[in-house]
Formats: C-alpha cells, structure tokens, sequence
C-alpha cells in the first residue's frame, strides 16, 4: 500500500501528458477521465503525425475498440515511436476475441510492441492467452479463468497482465495482486474499461512502475465507483453514477486510497 | 399496452447485444441509452470484421448522421451479413434531404437491406416517401405529413416507419399508432432521435415484434424525457435533463409504462 | 456591454444552425453547447457532401484536433463553399504547434480561407504569429504572450484572433479587448476550448460582428464556468461541474450577462 500512495502522489507532482489512439465510442470519457485521475490527455491518430506527437508525451494508451486498419497502422507508428523514446504503453485489446481481424491486429500490436501494461477483461485476456475466445466486449460469465497461464504469458512477453472483473487481477509472471474494490454498476455504463486504461496510462506516464501503477488505477476506478455507488443510493440511475464516477475519480486522495483500498498481493492482504 | 409490457419484460430476459454503426456525435450516447434500455452496446464499422461480428449480435442499427463513403461500404456489408442471418436492422436515416449524397446512401441502404425499422423525424420520412426535401435534421415546421404515403411506403417496403415528432407516429403499412408522451426539451439535446433508435434496436434484438419494439421505444423515451423534466422544474437545464434521462431510462419499469404511456393503436386509446 | 447583449438577443431571434468538422473528442459536447448556447448543430466531413450541406448553414467552425488528411481536404472544401456563400468561418487551431502535419494543415487552412475569427490559447497562437512553437494543447506557463504581433497578424489577415487563458484576449488588429470571466477549472475538464469555438460560431452565424461575437462567447462561457463552479462550491467535482456548465449555459440571459461580465474593451472598462 505504500508504493501505491507514493505512486498516487508521483502524479500529482509530474501531471503526465497520456497521449491515446482509442475508440470512437468512449474517447471522450477518456480525456475526461485523464484529467480527473491528474493527467492530461493527447487524442491523434494521423499517421502523418502520430510518431512526432508521440514523443512529446509520457505514456500511450492504445485501444482496439473501434479499430480500423488506417488506425492499426497509426497505432503501430505511434508504438514504435514510444518504444523508441523510452515512453510506456497501455494496450487495451477490446473484444479481441470477437473478429479474425480483431486478433490478428492486436496479436501484430503484441508482436512489434513492448507493452508495458495490458489491460481486458477476462474473456479478453483468455483470448490473448490462447485458451478461450470470447464474444465480444462483456466478460463470459462461464468463463474459466487461468492464472497461471496469464502468468506465464505475461512472464514471457515481460508485460504486466491487468484482468478487470469481479476481482480485478494483476501479475507481471512473478508478482501476483488482486483489486477487490468495485461495484457490479461499472459494467451498466459504457467505456470503464476504456477509462481505467486511461488511468494505467497517468500511472506509468508518471513514472510509476507498471504492476503498481495496474493496480493502482484498479483501485482508484474500484474506490470511485463504490462512491459513486453509494451517491445514488444503489439506485440504478446510470446517468447521475456516471457523473458521480468523474466526481469521485477527481477528489480521490491518498487518505482515501490508503482508508478504502482492498487489496491483495502475493497473498498478503492489505 | 399488454403488449407494450410484455415486449419490456422480454428485454430483461434476452438482454440483447444491439451493434451499431453510427454518427460519431452520439455514439457514446447511444452505448449508454443501450445499457440504461436492457442491451449491451457493440460499434465497430471495419469493412474487415463486420460481417463477421454482426453474426454474434440480436440486432443492428445504422444511423447516416455523419456517414463517409467507407462508413457506407461498412453498413452494407454488415446489413447483408444481419439479412443472411435474420438479425433486424434499424435505419436512422439522419439528414436524409440535405445533400444528394445522404440521399443516395439511404436510398442504396434501403434498395440493398431488408429494414425492420426506418426511425425518422417527419421531414427525414418525407424525403424518404418522395413528398419533400427537408434541410437538415430539425423538422421543418411547416411540413405536411401525409400519412397515407407513408403507410403505403411501409407497405411497400414491408417495413416498420417510426416517425419522431410532437406526436410520435407509426406504422407498418397496416396498422398504425401515437404516442404522445415525450417533451420538447428532448430536441433541445443532441443525439435523442439517435437513441430512440438505439432503444429501438434493443426491442427488436430482444426478438419483439418491430411495430411493437417502435412503440415501446418511442413510449420508454417519452416517458424518461418527462420524468427529466420533472426533475429540472421545466427549467432549460439541459445539461441536468440529460443526466436525467439517462437516470429515467435506467430505472424504467412496466408499471410506469402502464401507468404513464399514452399512446393510440388503430384509433383505439389506451 | 450594449453590443454584446444586442448580439446575444440576436442569437434567440436568428437560432443559427452551426456546421462543425470538428475533433472527435469533443463533438458530443460541441454539438451540446451549440444548442445550450441558442443554436443548432450540424457535423459532416464527406467530402461528397460537404459543399453542398454548408449552403444550408449560417457558420462553419473548423477544429484540428483529431486532425487526419481527409479531414483537411473536407475542410478545405467546406471552407471554399462557406466563403463563396459569405457563410462566416471559425478556426480553433488545436495544438498547431505539435507537429509539422499540424501547422502546415493550419497554415493551408489560412492560407486556402477567409477565416472570421481563429480562437485558440496563448501557445497555439503564438505558434501562428510565428514566435513560439507549442508543445501540445495547453498553455505553456512561461509563454511571452506578444499582444502587438497577434494584432498584426489580425490585421495582416483581416480576421479576429481570440486567445484564450486565466484572461481571454481579442482582437481585430484594430480593436482590442480583455475578458476576466471564467475559473480555472474550465481547463480541467476536456474540450471547453473547442465549445467555446462553437459559441463563438453561434454568435457568427447570427449575423453578429466577428469581434462581438469572439468577446460575447467568452463572456458566456466565463460566466457559466463561474456558475458551475459556484454549484461545485470550489470542490473538484469535474462530472458535476460540467453538467452544471451546460446549465449555466442553457441558463443563460442578458442579465446575467450585464450584470456579470468583466469586459475591457480599449482600455475602457465595462
């Protein structure tokens, strides 16, 4: 827990630029949530510009939800750009497992990228894995889950695996952490996923290590929604939550982590 | 209104994925209208994966508001998979007089796809018939609207015609219906013609009549606009009334439909 | 102050419909702001259509923000059919001074167009002026703003500049004038730049005098921030905040106007 506070107060101090080439649908959601966990966001995805642009920020978050093969070949601009200048990157592989081309897009980001932090849901990462493949966006709720296979996975691509669910669940093959903060509600409203990827993205552009900074940003989304949660009364008034979520996502503070945060790692439980 | 209901309560059984290629204005609107309604949202509009994907979802819904000459390629290439497939399409066919080139897509959309539904406002139906050209996407105030041409448009088309306007009018060519909840703040917002589409597309992917799944929709945001209102006083606080609406939308229930929806069927009220 | 609150009546009377090819960022909230401010959005970027649809229009606002080159091309095409119609343009050259693509597209844009008025913060239009190079979209705190090249360069092109920051500044080459409305927290939340380009286009396309229109959205833009920011009661509450900015702004009157902006046109104080 102590890392996480120092990690959480790094970025207050260095305000990381988090330059995205995500989808269509949640972009807007992103930035916002960029600038409420202390960051600023870059939004660009011109194949004229995106390597110059690159080397400006402090981190890059790619996201496949509305990909296209003009923003596959951007992303793959902008990742070798990042990957040249030192500056770490995000992947969010959304729905990976629904279209041929969906995997070949984003086994070719895995390919050709060092990624710092992948960040899906279960189905998702399963997919990548190797073991199942999924339908689309939403976790699979028969899904068998394999930790040691995300383990070993993340092990030999030297990347940090960050599984949203449930229990959200972190490793980089060696590490193991699991975030229990977090409210059912955050799947009702589109784009949290998306947002605590942006989130990962402040982390490591802060320069916080990428495990910590995984579950860092599972436990602040965790922890806003719970807020945000207990702001309408459990209600299911998806529009107030929503604005809730950015409220409590911009007033987090270390108190609140450090009183809140419900965290396992490698079996030791904070 | 038994009817209505029990085509509400399917959508919390089936829980229908609803794909959408959209406007890049309201797409992420239309996600969360989608969830707060009892779907699950999916966008992707890659000429690469959509047939493929469209296989995996209840329904789709395609809006022209900002459409491109690839967005168009991508529309009939998932409509044609959605055809093969019998999944129901909605059409939104935004703007539709404004340029030739709107008119030429709409036109391509609906010579190429079996349309379950065309959701409008009364200008964008108008064109569609073949009476008037309307300039943009507000209804024109001194329109005629002929009711008879556009029940013989449905029935030529074999399609449901769902027309947004005071009083919400449609038809299958056959039978015809009203609905007159709903107020005039929600065109002073962007994108609820779009969502009404979406909710729409929710009804028909939980595999309700389409004529049904118009009414119901069209009644559920009428519904969700009053109680929005309600809420900000009748005060212009649009940026509340949406939130607002959202909230009304998520905690919809079969009882405020049967205690609030107002709506005539074939001259009968109910 | 007799001038601005003339052109703000004028805005209810003319209800202008505002053609945005704008970031896909923040379209939703343009689109929003647009109608909160008194007018009507319109977003299309086909080059197919482009022309054709801003003859139907009273202003166009042009944004680089998720810039690409067909973009560019559409905006160009756009811009050609506005000036031959007399249809007023804004241009909020978003972080120009980013990339190379960035400030040759810009430059082409001025090059290529009458441009009524260009709105940016102090970086992007130093970048412009030719003395600074920006780093991206945010100020640069240790900028030398150098008020006496932007009203060179307003003259030089026949356009109004408006520089936005902690005090907006505007001018025509001729005439000049300070805003003080607004809070800082308006730069926390995303796109309130690009809104405020849109009011500026509403203003425009109601047939309003470039340099009022430029000075009146400021103002109002200045005066909801300070009203959401009353409502948040100074507290980071970004989600909060922002819906209330639309409020504010949907809110808005001619007393709230004249009792509440801070304008120096001159060097004469209002």
């Amino acid at each position: 827990m102590e890392r996480l506070l120092a990690s959480f107060e790094k970025i207050k101090t260095v305000h990381p630029y988090v330059h995205h080439i995500t989808n269509a649908v949640t972009m807007n959601d992103c930035a916002n949530m960029t600038l409420a966990a202390g960051g600023s966001p870059a939004m660009a995805h011109a194949k004229e510009e995106v390597a110059e642009m690159i080397c400006q920020m402090s981190a890059l978050v790619l996201n496949t939800g509305t990909i296209t093969q003009d923003a596959f070949e951007a992303m793959l601009i902008a990742g070798k750009a990042a990957n040249e200048n030192g500056i770490p990157i995000v992947l969010d592989p959304v729905a990976v497992g629904a279209t041929a081309f969906r995997k070949r897009v984003n086994e070719a980001l895995l390919e050709a990228l060092d990624i710092a932090v992948i960040r899906g849901n279960a189905s998702e990462i399963m997919t990548l894995v190797g073991v199942s493949s999924g339908r689309g966006v939403d976790v699979a709720v028969d899904l068998v889950f394999d930790e040691e296979k995300v383990m070993a996975f993340a092990s030999e691509k030297q990347t940090v695996v960050a599984t949203s669910g449930a229990v959200d669940f972190m490793t980089d093959g060696r590490r193991c952490a699991y975030c229990h903060n977090g409210v059912a509600m955050l799947s009702e409203i589109t784009g949290t996923g998306c947002m605590l990827a942006s989130v990962i993205g402040v982390g490591v552009g802060a320069g916080n290590d990428a495990f910590d900074s995984a579950l860092l940003a599972s436990v602040m989304i965790g922890i806003a929604g719970e807020e945000a949660y207990a702001a309408v009364n459990g209600e299911r008034k998806l529009g107030t939550f929503r604005v809730q979520l950015f409220d409590a996502m911009a007033t987090m503070s270390s108190e609140k982590i450090n009183a809140l945060g419900r965290i396992d790692v490698d079996g030791a439980c904070f």
